[in-house]
């Protein structure tokens, strides 16, 4: 049975989909995410813990609170466990169970998700004694680099679904397209859908004046 | 064999990329990611055919010029063949020969490839004479409609090189951090590469004065 470690932030997350959606809304659709990936881990059969900078309990997971940066915290956890473990983050919801399959059975010492934009999205690490994280900017080469330099073969999985980590209001878009979770019904339920204008899809949400 | 397909517009291509590259250099990127795509579907043993929207040749493909929209030139040309087809966009150049094995190998009728925001970036149509297809806006949606109605079984296909296409600078990012191809190398060339501000990646190039 594989770890896998979800880090959360439950306070004021999401910042950049303030122009969406209000602050309360906001703590609301990130755990409608985080339970997205949740599920999907354990239907994966991973034992999944989530790591947050504040109290904190969702179905299927248990949590440690750790009020460190996400660095600092996933690296002191992962010191401290003496098995393999799967990083994936709260707000990739169109993670599938092929996808975390896919990856836990990885024959390589490491596999790693890109994410959009060169972050990564999920780390699969074998032997956590021998490797460190780095997120944020180019954490994908990064991730790359740390597993050369520690001679660590590394698997980058190719999947669209992981890649897409939920951000910004045209992230949005991708729920609505491909998404079948509770992050989906919460945004159909705030009356969010898509719009198509000059080609272009975005999204519209019924409750204010102009389009978004 | 499969045939592969790739509509292609030779002039004026790429306009969202101005802001990057002035006209001549657009022409130049869009014939290099050409060459990229070309290259895969050739590697991965299909006929290539470029349907372009004026004379033009290039290497490993034959040329149809049709002086017609996308989905003209396109239903006109499916109208005409009686064997499966892989229709596959000009400018998703990380698309890799493994990407195309997977597509034209499917059990299913149609399989989809979702580009991000709602576009459709490949599609593999086992029999032309029973669908059309129906480009810009949702078409991963509209696609997805047009099998359903025709009693066709379609494979979603989860990648995310295929899901890049190319179109503005952003996503320019993609092609420094996982191509190989010649439309990187040309991206080089032009002194253009990746520039972390902020915690956020982006790409500057040289010969401006400041980053773009």
């Amino acid at each position: 049975m594989v770890l896998a470690v979800i880090p959360f932030r439950p306070k004021n997350p999401k910042t950049r989909l303030s122009c969406v959606l209000d602050p309360e809304e906001r703590e609301k659709f990130a755990v409608m995410m985080l339970s997205d990936v949740v599920k999907t881990t354990s239907g994966a059969g991973c034992r999944t813990i989530i790591i947050s900078t504040e109290e904190f309990s969702i179905e299927g997971a248990e949590t440690v609170v750790m009020d460190l940066g996400l660095n600092e915290a996933l690296n002191e956890f992962l010191s401290e466990i003496n098995e393999p473990v799967l990083i994936i983050m709260s707000d990739i919801p169109l993670v599938t169970i092929e996808n975390i399959e896919s990856i836990i059975s990885t024959k390589s010492d490491c596999a790693i998700v890109p994410g959009r934009g060169g972050g990564t999205n999920s780390i699969f690490i074998r032997d956590p004694s021998r490797f460190s994280v780095d997120f944020y900017g180019t954490s994908f080469l990064d991730h790359m680099n740390i597993a050369e330099k520690a001679g660590l073969s590394v698997e980058v999985i190719d999947t669209f679904r992981m890649s897409t980590d939920i951000d910004e209001k045209e992230d949005l878009v991708e729920i609505l397209l491909h998404g079948n979770g509770e992050s989906r019904a919460y945004m159909e339920s705030l009356g969010i859908s898509l719009s198509v204008k000059k080609g272009r899809v975005g999204i519209e949400r019924d409750s204010h004046e102009e389009a978004l």
